[in-house]
């Protein structure tokens, strides 16, 4: 491991990205997102992703030139096509046309399509929130999760994620998926030969396995057994359907360069507190806050993100030493 | 138990509501609403919640007289003050008014506050979904479930209901709420004296406990444990925050006739598939649809009610001898 301040870890990261046919204000976008991610301790989503992103971009699977395109289709409504680019230029210039007329219209549906890896969910509604917003936000991934009662991953891990501000704090940030272990530990037990929970996955003829190869070659359990699933295809319907993007069944993997774009959704609604809740709206969100710490024991979602942000922010993050070589070695260093 | 028809039992209920002050108009709402839970089979929201409506009407902790208050205070957000008055008609003045306004918006948000039991969410949307949109709902409930990590319940059961129209087909509905496992079925193993399984409630202390009338007095847990509970609080803040409504720790109960309105809220978020989706919409949601319904042993959610609709349509439903005797006494013999 070396310790990397977050400033350098975010100049290397444009770097890599520049020298793999990504344009400059793309890279910038997105090696800002993935430094956040790491920052706040989420390296799943930070610049562990760098080597792929870049693959993907080189092989043209994703098209680092991409200018996303936006639309407005009626007046509460933004439309934008990622143009198979990365997701965070096209989310961001969404989002920030929706800030524009929120204010008139009170509520605004951001539907982003032909787009891929959205990364932290959380940062996307974060973003609205510290301008004074509240918002939900939903994306759909590769498949991962089976219809209830079927044995053939349909729907991604479907992540939804909800933020809201705070008089004179970080805003509240919820951000989960619908699947009872993330992906990426069940891959990390596969890749060292160690066992998973009994209850968390099912093999590819839809038995629990403890066998996380098994698993990875299966489906992920959504939380709730049929309610997650249920969740999971409400998610798909927002970021596919609505978005005109691929259903996770249909999508290719986030993890390889090759094949076509994986041409994933993301979905957005943002509410101006103004209009829903008025002047009691910050107040009473406190008095909510303050019930829930005033229990022992408890945390408000997103507590640990931030903490583990404000230490990277002084100390930096830590980088496994070959990752940081990679991307090295990728900078042209 | 004695089969009643749709027909006489809605008639019943209208006269048992009518004599309980209620005015005809509101009981007319509130009487439809219950014979349909009863038909889709869902008695925990039927004519069985009648005889504490009623009591609710006369001891005034319901106003059957209400006559909630619209107000467009965004260009694409209803607001509608259901004044304490029974939820049904509050909830269809605010959807009626947003369907007219969202080909012009594409989405509207519609926040019902000072409301009480909102019934079956998910016939609230599909209502929407007949009209040809997609809606998401959501309702907050008198407290259930802990904050992750504490032992007192704050937020409510707190339902999430989505549906989108098909083509030449009955729409999709989804309804679930974030508890494990339904209060209704947890208060009726205390009444009978019946353990419960050992993984869905916990005692006032916050341990988990299998002893159902110890739950009562606990909490429910929440599907995906910390998860569900996060999604819970969000519940709240769209349902309570947003409306000006009541937390569920805040609200009074359902069930009795006393104290204060329970003050809960209902909020509803509306989508023109023309906006989003366009004309792939409908041939889209068809092929999830196949997708799901393609692997042997799945059902899509929503399914089972039509069912026991189409059943009760043809046969009517059944009503325990002692719910009838009374809905017949109040209802003037």
């Amino acid at each position: 491991m070396a310790l990397q301040s977050l400033v350098d870890l975010r100049d290397l990261a444009l770097k890599v990205l520049v020298a793999s046919e990504t344009s400059p204000e793309n890279a910038e976008m997105v090696a800002s997102a993935l430094v956040r991610a790491d920052a706040d301790n989420i390296p799943s989503h930070g610049v562990a992703r760098l080597p792929t992103y870049a693959d993907q971009a080189t092989s043209g699977k994703t098209d680092g030139f991409a200018t996303p395109e936006i639309s407005q289709v009626a007046s509460a409504v933004i439309r934008v096509d990622a143009k198979n680019g990365f997701a965070y230029p096209a989310i961001a210039l969404g989002l920030a046309r929706a800030v524009d007329i929120v204010t008139e219209t009170g509520v605004v549906a951001v539907a982003v399509g032909n787009s891929s890896h959205g990364g932290v969910l959380g940062h996307h509604v974060e973003d609205m929130a510290d301008r004074g917003l509240a918002a939900l936000g939903f994306v759909n991934t590769p498949a991962a999760i089976s219809p209830w009662g079927g044995n053939r991953p349909l729907y991604g891990t479907d992540p939804i994620a909800f933020a809201c501000p705070r008089r004179d704090l970080s805003p509240l940030v919820i951000d989960l998926s619908l699947t009872k272990v993330a992906r990426g530990k069940i891959k990390l037990a596969a890749d060292r030969g160690e066992p998973i929970a009994g209850d968390v996955a099912t093999d590819a003829d839809g038995k629990l396995t403890t066998d996380a190869a098994q698993a990875m070659a299966g489906s992920l359990l959504p939380i709730g057994d049929a309610k997650g699933a249920a969740l999971a295809l409400m998610v798909e319907i927002l970021t596919a359907t609505m978005t005109g993007s691929n259903y996770g069944f249909e999508a290719s993997s986030f993890f390889s360069a090759d094949g076509p774009p994986p041409n994933t959704g993301q979905f957005f609604i943002l509410f101006n507190p103004e209009s829903l809740g008025g002047e009691g709206f910050a107040g009473r969100i406190e008095v909510l806050m303050a019930a829930i710490l005033n229990q022992p024991g408890t945390r408000l979602p997103g507590d640990r993100r931030l903490e583990n942000r404000r230490k990277a922010e002084k100390d930096g993050v830590d980088i496994p030493d070959a990752l940081l070589a990679d991307l090295k070695a990728r900078a042209g260093g």
